[in-house]
Order: C-alpha cells, then sequence, then structure tokens
C-alpha cells in the first residue's frame, strides 16, 4: 500500500479503560506504516473544528510512553460529545471540516467510539463521497456499554465487565460479614441506559467461592417494584446477605424509568437531561421502609469506565487490534467502516478481526438477548457467562509508583 | 515459652482488606509454637457466646490456603458488633465465656478490631484479674478508619488508602475528559464518621501525572456550605474539571452532620442510627441547582474496605504482623494488651512492633492534627503525605481464575 499523506485519530463519548489502547495501536500502525505525521483530535471533532491538534509525534516517543498510554484511564487526547449535523443545509460545517484536513494533509481520519461517534464516521464518509473527497475515515469500537451491533462484543466492555464481576465478589463477601446475626441487603447499581450488559457482568461473580449475585435486574426486562419487594422478603427467609444488581436504566411495564419513582431523577437535571441515578437508593429506601432489614445501594458510577487498575488484558489487546486494523485497513483504502471482532471460538478463545460498513451501524443499539434472560426477568442464563467470561481474562498490570497507577499526560 | 493449652481467634467491626491477613499471622505463630488446636470465633464474641466455634486447622491446611486467605476481603470468621457489657452486673456472661474457654483449654483468647474490639478485650482482661484466670487476651488493631491510638497507624488503612488514592486518580483523569468543553464537577464522598485519614488519603493520588482532588473536607474542621458554594465557583474560573474529596462526617459549625440538611440521613434511619450518607449528593444538588455547571457524586461506600484487589503490600505485612506477636506475646504470658506499631524511620521505612495497656486505647478515638489540616480546612498538609505514603507502597498481587481474584471461603 502507498501512504498518501498524514493521520488523525479522536477519542468521542464516554471514554473507558481501553480507549488509549486503541490510540496505541493507530499509533503504531501509523509508524509502522511509515506515516510521518500522526496527529491527534484535542476533545474529538469538536477539537478538531477549532484545529486544536495535537501531533503525537511529540508525545509518545517510544516504547514506554506506548506501554504507559495502554495503562491510562480515560481518553488521552480528551473527548466530546458532539454530533456532526445532517450534511444538507450544513455544508459549511463540513468544508470547514474537509479544509482543515487538508491544511494538515490528512488523508486518514480515524474516530474511536460509540454509536454516535459511528454516525460522525457516517457523516464523513457520505460528504466525501458525495463530493468526490479522497480521505479515507474509519470507525474504531469502544464503549463499556456494548451495545454497538456487527460485532461480538466492544473494546471496553470487557474491563468494566471485570471490574464490575471482581467488585461485585468484594461486595458479596463484605455484605455476608455478619453471617446469621442480621439481614443485610445491598443494592448495587450499574450502568447502561438501554441495554443490560454491564449489569448481566454482575454474575462472571459467581463460582466455587462465590454464589453470585442473588438478582440481576435488566433494562431489558420490565421493572415491577411490587414483585421485587415480595421476592426480596420471600429470599429473606432463607438467607440473611442478599446482594442485588440493578441497572440504572430499569424500567416500569409503562416505559418510566423506576429511578423516577423516587423523584431523585429530577435534582440533578440541569440539561434537561434525565439523570439516570438513583434507583438504587429508591430501592434500598423502600427495603428499609417496609421491611426490618437493613439494606445500604451502592452505586459504581464512573469507576466502572475508568479503573484502569484492573483492565482485562484480552479488552486491552483487542482495544489495541481494532486500532491497529483500522490504521492498516484505512491505508489500503477502505472508508466508511466500523472494525468488528469475531469470535470464531469461544473456548478456546479464537478472534478474528473484520469491517463492516458504518450505515449498518451507526446509531442502532444491540440488547441482551431475550432468550439470555431467566427467572422472570430477574437473572441471566449461563449463555451469557459463557459469551462474557473469555473477555475478563488476564490482567493488564499497572506500573505502580508511590503506591499508585502511573499515568501519562498530554502536558 | 511454655505452650499452656489452646488458642482461639475473633474479628469483630467493619472488616477490612487486610484483616484475614491478621489472622494468617496468628494461625502461623500458633502451628509455629506448637499450639495444639487453632480454634476461631464464628462471627466475633457473639459467636462465641453460643459456642460457635470453628477449628481452624480443618480449614486453613496449607501454604496455599494461607495465600488464599491473605488475598480474601472481608472476615473470614465472620464478625459482629456486640459490645461485651459491664462486669458488675453482668457477672453471668462473663462466667459463660469463661466456662466455654475451659471447655475447651482456651488458654489465649486474641481479638481483632477497632475501638469496640479492645473494648471486649479490656473487659475480658479485667475480669480474668479480678478473678484470678489464667488465660491471656490480647489485641490485634484493626481498621480502616485509622483512628486507634498509641499506634502510628492500623492495619487495614493503608490499603483503604490505596484504593482511594487510586481510585481517585482514575475518577480525576476521567472527569477532565471532556476537556474545555464543559465545567465537571464531581464530589466524592469518603468514609470516616469522626476522624478523617480515609478522605485525606485522597491527597495521595497527588504527583507529577496527576493535579490531585481541589479540595479535601475532614470531619476534624467545621464545614461551611455557603463558603464551600464560594470556592466551587471561584475554583471554576480558572478550572473545567474540578473534584472535591468529603468525608461523610463532615459537620457543621453547631455539630450537626451536613448530610442531615438533605433529609437523606433519615430516609435509611431503620435503626435509630444515623445513616451517613448523601453529603455527597447533596452537595452535587446544591452546585447544580445554583450553578450552570455539571456535576455529580460519587461514594467509594464498602468498596473502600473490602476491594482486596487492591491491597497495599505494606499493610498486609504488617497485618500478619500483628497478628503473629499478638499470639507470640500471649504465649509469653501478656495478656490486656494490644499490639502496636512504631514507625522509626520513614524513609527508608522502618517499623517496630510493640504492645500497649489496653486502657489506654479502648474506646479513645485519634484524628488528624489540627496542624495538618491547611488551607482554611480545605486541604491537608504535606506532613500527612508524608506520614501516609509508606503505608500504601506495594501490590499483593491477587491470584485470578476466570478473570476474578480466587477468595477462600469457610464453606
Amino acid at each position: 500500500m502507498a501512504i498518501k499523506g498524514n493521520i488523525i485519530v479522536g477519542q468521542s463519548g464516554g471514554p473507558t479503560a481501553v480507549i488509549n489502547s486503541s490510540l496505541a495501536g493507530v499509533i503504531e500502525a501509523a509508524k509502522d506504516a511509515g506515516v510521518k505525521k500522526i496527529y491527534g483530535m484535542h476533545n474529538g471533532i469538536e477539537g478538531l473544528l477549532k484545529e486544536d491538534i495535537i501531533d503525537l509525534n511529540d508525545h509518545i516517543k517510544d516504547a514506554q510512553d506506548l506501554a504507559l498510554l495502554r495503562r491510562t484511564p480515560s481518553a488521552f487526547l480528551g473527548s466530546c460529545r458532539y454530533k456532526l449535523p445532517v450534511i444538507e443545509g450544513n455544508e459549511e460545517v463540513y468544508e470547514k471540516l474537509f479544509a482543515i484536513l487538508e491544511k494538515y494533509n490528512i488523508q486518514y481520519l480515524l474516530y474511536n467510539g460509540g454509536n454516535d461517534s459511528m454516525d460522525t464516521v457516517k457523516m464523513l464518509s457520505d460528504y466525501a463521497s458525495l463530493h468526490n473527497k479522497p480521505q479515507k475515515f474509519m470507525g474504531i469500537p469502544k464503549t463499556i456499554d456494548n451495545d454497538l451491533p456487527m460485532t461480538d462484543h466492544c473494546p471496553g466492555f470487557g474491563s468494566a465487565a471485570k471490574y464490575i464481576a471482581a467488585s461485585m465478589k468484594e461486595i458479596i463477601r463484605d455484605n455476608a460479614v455478619y453471617g446469621e446475626t442480621r439481614t443485610n441487603i445491598c443494592i448495587v447499581e450499574i450502568m447502561g441506559r438501554h441495554a443490560g450488559w454491564l449489569t448481566a457482568a454482575a454474575a462472571l461473580s459467581k463460582g466455587p467461592d462465590c454464589c453470585g449475585p442473588d438478582m440481576i435486574y435488566l433494562p431489558e426486562a420490565p421493572f415491577d417494584p411490587e414483585d421485587f419487594m415480595k421476592r426480596v422478603k420471600e429470599l429473606a427467609k432463607t438467607k440473611k446477605s442478599i446482594v442485588i444488581a440493578v441497572s440504572e436504566g430499569v424500567k416500569l411495564a409503562d416505559g418510566r424509568f423506576v429511578c423516577e419513582l423516587s423523584g431523585g431523577s429530577d435534582k440533578l437535571d440541569a440539561f434537561g437531561h434525565k439523570q439516570l441515578s438513583g434507583v438504587g437508593t429508591y430501592l434500598a429506601q423502600r427495603i428499609t421502609a417496609e421491611t426490618e432489614f437493613k439494606a445500604r445501594s451502592i452505586e459504581f458510577s464512573t469507576l466502572q469506565r475508568c479503573a484502569a487498575h484492573l483492565t482485562s488484558l484480552t479488552d486491552a489487546d483487542e482495544a489495541y487490534g481494532v486500532g491497529y486494523l483500522a490504521a492498516q485497513k484505512a491505508f489500503e483504502g477502505c472508508t466508511g467502516m466500523m472494525v468488528t471482532i469475531q469470535v470464531t471460538s469461544r473456548k478456546p478463545y479464537i478472534v478474528e478481526y473484520s469491517q463492516f460498513d458504518i450505515h449498518e451501524i451507526a446509531n442502532v443499539e444491540r440488547k441482551i438477548p431475550q432468550k439470555w434472560i431467566i427467572n422472570d426477568g430477574t437473572y441471566v442464563s449461563d449463555e451469557f457467562v459463557k459469551y462474557a467470561r473469555p473477555l475478563i481474562i488476564g490482567e493488564l498490570q499497572p506500573h505502580f509508583a508511590g503506591g499508585v497507577p502511573v499515568h501519562i499526560t498530554l502536558e
């Protein structure tokens, strides 16, 4: 393949523990292909529109930098939540963007993100195709939510799932510490607005040394608070320590979020967004009000996406792989596609990478198959565990200094 | 020394990541001394009163079991929150306890816990001394709160501090991900009802690759919500990403807990206890209501005491050390004392162990020295960092299977 110019890469949306491993993959692919300038968008496409561009050759200089980059959580280049407008009627936005690309002789643009970010790749490649622009645009999948279609799973999910599974094991042990002397109920609220992949990962805590959570509630199944209370009371007849995993996005049969019942969601709603926190608190409060049991709620919050100290090596290596391949495919002339992961065997675990038309991917959310949701919507099946287990295997050990993991910064 | 009979060990109060390392130390000391029977109280003194006793020789059989025990969070034997009554007028409780000790030929009783647990050791040794009983009673310090007196620090604190410091680094990175595009404020609520050691540990996140939290609020300094809001608005003039560490126990000048302002504390108050959660939520809600900034709160909750996957090796080794020495001292005839840690040099870090009269320790809370609290009660000084840094050094790596840490269970 003949390299025609420079490359730029952007990170977008909520970060993950391995989004920088994808960046490392892009950088190494570009170096291996002899690309002269490797640029980064500072804060995604929003930064690019302001010509806020980073010369990555200045920042990631050697193998040590790359190793640290892979161990650094959050988006090294900074992220954004900016969505490109429709092309028709907004041509000036695209003209501006392409003028910047031309100014820096950028021939390859890679964008690493979830659903909204793949929409950006789609718009840019559509515009290029409409106007016969030569630049290539490739999407790199990333989302802890694991809800991108056409790929077996998404980089970022494995590490979040590992953090959730390990922390659930620890919480389940902690919750049982008073044995038969009191009934302790712990509600663990887990991210995932519309897809329950992360919450389901709580099931990965189950094993010979851990009973796992007692119930798992996903947004894919309607939630009935009365039935929930009935089940808790029933469980408490035979079990003193009860731990329940609940998605932040569980919904009533009428479609309202359960957290709306608590009123909690209104309080933080400064930007007109529904703040999906509070379902754990709401359920713990109901238990306390209606029973004599001790109840508390725990929310993993952003820890589940930034706990790089417990990164899955499988996940980090795949994140690197999709980054590397996205660049390689762009160099070969591919455009308007996202790199995907296919699992050809789950045991032993074997993956292949491919790429898929971005039009089939952007704005489509993949949910947990209904057949994997069991026990009247209160647990996930072994099929889920078989699906997710390989993704959390292995550890990308942090480099420690002064007792804490070392990161690399832009400054 | 001549071993006179069997030994029993109990775990009490809230667990830590290293309480089982102390148990491992006791078991090895007893084995090394040739003690025949090593008993464990199932759920502390409350279990002992019901003769709920575990034969540890059946459970911890070899070096592999001991290694797993050290990597298992929460109290392996189960814990309790039972406080022995005053001796006068309650002699029958003590007679029952001593009858059980005699039945099992237990000559050495070790109790691992915090303030309340040291009170138990005091009561038992006082009763033995009053009634010329031969048994020896020793206390083993343990508390993430780090508030036991007469010891430089408490086993359990180092690992909780390491978890807090590492997680704060990750949260600070995550919070800054949108760069200059929006003001993101994150309030991190940390455990510690009356002493701010754990919250202060947030300062350990600061280093060449991390700016650390912007403010740190401890229960040792009065909290003024109006001044807090003023400082947040001032900070936001120059900084888009703001992370603030707040103790669950921060109090107004009039002595009320700040979380009482939110009303949140009443809701979970099923047992007449003040539930100290909600100050983070309260402050985030105030920021959202009074400014245009995006604010969220994160609560580490029990994760900070059970995250064994991030155990400080220094802490685990010291926990083992105080357990081993407590047994050894009991065998030598010591009673009514708690093993303490003295730091003879902080750099290089050198410790010595000693023991101290339990009467000077039980029910006394050690707080952060006022001189270490700086910036009008909004930060901690470098002296605190010098004090705490050595305690978080080193990692006790978990044994992983299926992608999650392996634990050992009683069953």
